[in-house]
């Protein structure tokens, strides 16, 4: 199963997806971020360009599910109603696809890949390379987040099966 | 000018659409609501609703100018957060056309539209039905916002053709 996990955001999309199955086993396939400027580009310039970039993104992985992480509240309200905006846009082209959709938040991710819901980035980072046996560690903190969620929809999936 | 205005929700979008001139003169030609349910249905099948809906909505009321309110940040924090999802869908799928868009506070358009930043609603709709010179008033508030936005864009736009 095509499993991506996606890390929203304005000005960084960090987005990872894996190939799990058979049985336990999951890998790596292809991992990446979108970037949009702040400077000289409009909020619905960037959104418009996140939302054409992620298409195309689709198109090329066809993915069978998606983990979008929820938005963190205690940040910055400013910021969250930003990253609200992108978010939108990625959950609406995912839905539009049929694609079923998994919404941990940053807590539920971590606890599910490291057993501890407050581990820091490093530790996450860690328990990642574990779970997809990768010799390198990813070296985008976003792209690293996006393969996390990825893992904890791997994780997941049995339960969701039992449900639906 | 074909002046779209836009008082955008998770549960309710306010659509209002105007022409504007030649001179001052307005005229309201349409508005209406999209509305999505909260129960039975998720945040992102919500999304990918309101973002079908307004596709079929720009393609038959192919504005050239658009104005979307800014999300009020006093408001309940997780509402704002709801509503801008909603909020990135629009923007996105505008600027994906072209289409210019402004984005005034709900003070800058009740200032513009009625003199008062701090009008209530029954104001902004008594001043609503004089500039569109209406003889019925608009029932829905969220349409009636809409229409208010549309005709803040037209007030507007001989600034922003000095800007531009």
């Amino acid at each position: 199963m095509r499993i991506l996990g996606l890390d929203p955001g304005l000005t960084t999309i960090g987005i990872g997806l894996i190939e799990a199955g058979p049985g336990d086993a999951m890998e790596a396939v292809e991992w990446l971020t979108i970037k949009t400027q702040a400077s000289d580009t409009s909020l619905s310039d960037r959104l418009a360009e996140i939302a054409e970039d992620f298409d195309a993104i689709l198109d090329e992985m066809q993915p069978e599910l998606a983990v979008v992480e929820q938005i963190f509240f205690a940040r910055n309200e400013r910021t969250a109603i930003g990253v609200a905006h992108a978010r939108g846009v990625l959950l609406a082209a995912l839905a539009r696809r049929g694609i079923p959709i998994l919404e941990p938040t940053p807590m539920q991710m971590k606890s599910a890949i490291s057993g501890d819901g407050h581990a820091d980035k490093r530790q996450v980072g860690s328990m990642l390379t574990r779970w997809l046996k990768m010799e390198t560690s990813v070296t985008s903190a976003d792209a690293s987040d996006a393969l996390a969620l990825a893992v904890y929809g791997a994780l997941m999936r049995k339960s969701l099966a039992v449900i639906r």
